[in-house]
């Protein structure tokens, strides 16, 4: 076992090389009223460690979601009850503010790891995540931090964190004014998508998640973008089938491009699924969250698919249809931020977005344009004089919309 | 690519299970003085990430260790514009308390996470870790968080930290006066152990050290235990060569077993080498770190050798050898603190430490003890009066062992 070494040896200039395979196994169910007391779906996915203790859990809730759901508390307590076998509360739910308060505030974050402390709550107990995209970026990051990672379970309740980030392996809160500079990588012990919590979403955020659908489509999957276009009125009017048809798709193509693009951690080079972020990020913050995230992700798509037409590589017709279904989906394709284009060395300036994009990320500026829909296409050089051109397409489009609509 | 969900397809009760892989490598390199201008270890291992560009680094450096070597900022300054084609002072290096006070000071991570951000350190830029365990932990934390991780090269420059601190996948702080209540699972960049440092060390930090290689030996490899035995003397009156080797098979055997276990981030129920250990972080807690981790780790084997032997599991002669070895080497094998045994309630009582053991790895109680030498066993039970009866023992060894001191 032991290398021989003898004593004259040198180890100068030896090296002992690691190499280390970590798996990560996760189930993402669909249901629909998770705390019904005939829906094991929870309580199974907990039994399932094996472990034949009963198991303390903490539930973190979103607080904005509360307002709507204002039996949700009662529902968790009988539903412990009710699986006290299998698991108990260790604690009062804790309440924390909904959307982007929950990453800005580095408070929560230590409430969080006070209250795991004083719950007394291991690396096999559960914490339960119930919320926005925003409570569990701020709850996953807590978890995975505590005793170097406590058991996180993520029960999303908007369309984007269903589709996109309550299903994935990234956490963060805001820090810096910069989003998501703090947070880990650290897949959850498993995730519930219950479509019953989506009735409750204003218009705003039901829209919001389509985003994201539709980036994954335009750069993977063509079929998808006309599944999204087809049904771009029954999603616009909230129909729940086509939502939750969107849903399962958009985060089977998420999940599968994490577990086989080969860097689910980001390691090396490979990108994650980032089309249209550079400026949705910088949107986000320059316009000091007003615009959700999914409302940013859809003109900075927008925003690139434009770039990319310019360039010549995406058809004119392509093009239009892309910023067509963002706009029957509902979405607004430009705000006066997009106007910010001092220089980018100035931080109120969008093409700083570039910059801190490049900086997240590390290694050489890599943006994904579209060579087609369906398909995407990654470059390093960006020429912000098209850039500037785009923008002011997008406002003539945006013009022009706003005029259909007045005459409507 | 697309399920084929058609519109009337329930979805309720479907799940999509993620399996995701994930490889790390890092090289653990073996040098001598590491910022001679000749020695080009460092410049090579960041030149071997394949990309291009020069890279931005900030050095974090353990203030005691800098007060023992006051020319290595001039000399870190010397060798990163000798290689100035691979690498670039992105920022004055920070100084870091040494010690634990680094891991009790939630400001620091702060100011850690500053300096990344003012420098515009990316996901492919690199922290440079120089110092103890301490300082090495809390940097590998700062790193691990920020960007959702940062590159990391640690330059171990302890005993300890060269031998398993500095070479594993853990970092760390303490919260709520629980050691490593925060930290993640996070593998460095690469690792470069260089001997010369350790020639500053005073004679505690270059013995506690010296207990973690009794520990994994004692667990896993009698031989390894047999070369410890035999150098004694020589390690006791600080022998490099024998150190080197030692430091050597010890950083083998740790790595082995993160690789090979089978579960290196511990999601599961197998066990970190923690042999030893519960008293361990207990006693540096009761002892408001007056012991070192390694002082404390010699007692912690100390008495789960002794409890081994009392329930019949280790023979006398294999139990002797192991309390005669470790003070021979010069650790003191009891302290006060062990005599605190009020009831395991109680946060100043020592048993105590038993249940918050428990809590930080999770699951039910798992303790190794001894079956013999090189083979270490787990047990999922304790019995406190044969604990207490080892505690009396232990006093009873020490004081003979100063009693033979004062003769001499
Ligand atoms: N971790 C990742 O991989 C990842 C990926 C994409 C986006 N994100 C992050 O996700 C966040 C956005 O998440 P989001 O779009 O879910 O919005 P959100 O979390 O900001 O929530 C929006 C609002 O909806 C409320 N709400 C939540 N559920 C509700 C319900 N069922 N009914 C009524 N109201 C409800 C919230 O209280 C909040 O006020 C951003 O911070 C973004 O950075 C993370
Ligand atoms: N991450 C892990 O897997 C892991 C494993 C074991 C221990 N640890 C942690 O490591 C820490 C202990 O580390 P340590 O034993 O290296 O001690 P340390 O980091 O506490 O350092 C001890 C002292 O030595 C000084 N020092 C450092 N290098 C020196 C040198 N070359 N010459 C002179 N002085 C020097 C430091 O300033 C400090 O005062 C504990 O916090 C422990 O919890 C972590
Ligand atoms: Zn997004
Ligand atoms: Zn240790």
């Amino acid at each position: 076992m032991l290398v021989n070494v003898e004593k004259e040896t040198k180890l100068f200039g030896q090296s002992i090389r690691q190499n280390i395979r970590v798996t990560f196994n996760y189930e993402v169910h669909f249901t629909h009223n998770i705390f019904n007391l005939k829906n094991p779906t929870l309580a199974q996915a907990i039994a399932s460690d094996g472990e034949k203790k009963t198991k303390k859990i903490i539930a973190l809730i979103d607080a904005g979601l509360l307002e709507f759901c204002p039996y949700l508390l009662a529902q968790l307590t009988n539903y412990t009850k009710f699986y006290a076998e299998v698991i108990t509360l260790a604690a009062e739910p804790m309440l924390i503010p909904g959307g982007e308060a929950a990453k800005n505030e580095p408070k929560l974050l230590e409430q969080i790891h006070q209250l795991i402390e004083a719950a007394g709550i291991c690396r096999h107990s559960y914490l339960l995540a119930i919320g926005g995209g925003a409570v569990l970026d701020l709850v996953g990051y807590a978890a995975a931090t505590a005793h170097r990672g406590v058991r996180l379970i993520r029960i999303p309740t908007t369309v984007l964190a269903q589709n996109d980030s309550g299903i994935g392996v990234k956490n963060g809160i805001n820090a810096f004014g910069k989003k998501n500079f703090l947070g880990t990588f650290a897949p959850p012990y498993a995730v519930i998508n219950d479509s019953a919590f989506l009735t409750t979403l204003c218009d705003r955020d039901w829209r919001s998640g389509i985003a994201e659908a539709v980036k994954v489509a335009l750069i993977k999957d063509a079929n998808f973008f006309d599944f999204i276009h087809a049904h771009t009125t029954a999603l616009a009017h909230r129909d729940m089938d086509s939502m939750q048809q969107l849903i399962y798709f958009c985060a089977q193509l998420h999940l599968e491009h994490i577990a086989k693009a080969g860097d689910p951690f980001e390691i090396g080079s490979s990108r994650p699924l980032d089309f249209g972020h550079w400026a949705a990020h910088k949107l986000e913050q320059l316009t000091d969250y007003r615009l959700r995230h999914g409302e940013a992700v859809a003109i900075g798509i927008a925003l690139d698919s434009t770039y990319s037409y310019l360039l010549g590589m995406l058809s004119h017709s392509e093009w239009q249809k892309i910023l067509k279904t963002l706009a029957g989906l509902g979405f607004t394709l430009y705000v006066p931020e997009l106007a910010e284009q001092s220089s980018p060395k100035n931080t109120r300036c969008l093409f700083r977005g570039l910059t801190e994009f490049r900086e997240h990320l590390g290694g050489e500026l890599t943006l994904t344009l579209l060579q087609r829909i369906g398909k995407g296409v990654e470059v390093h050089e960006v020429d912000l004089s098209l850039y500037k051109q785009a923008i002011s397409l997008l406002r003539e489009f945006e013009k022009q919309q706003q005029m259909l609509l007045k005459r409507n």
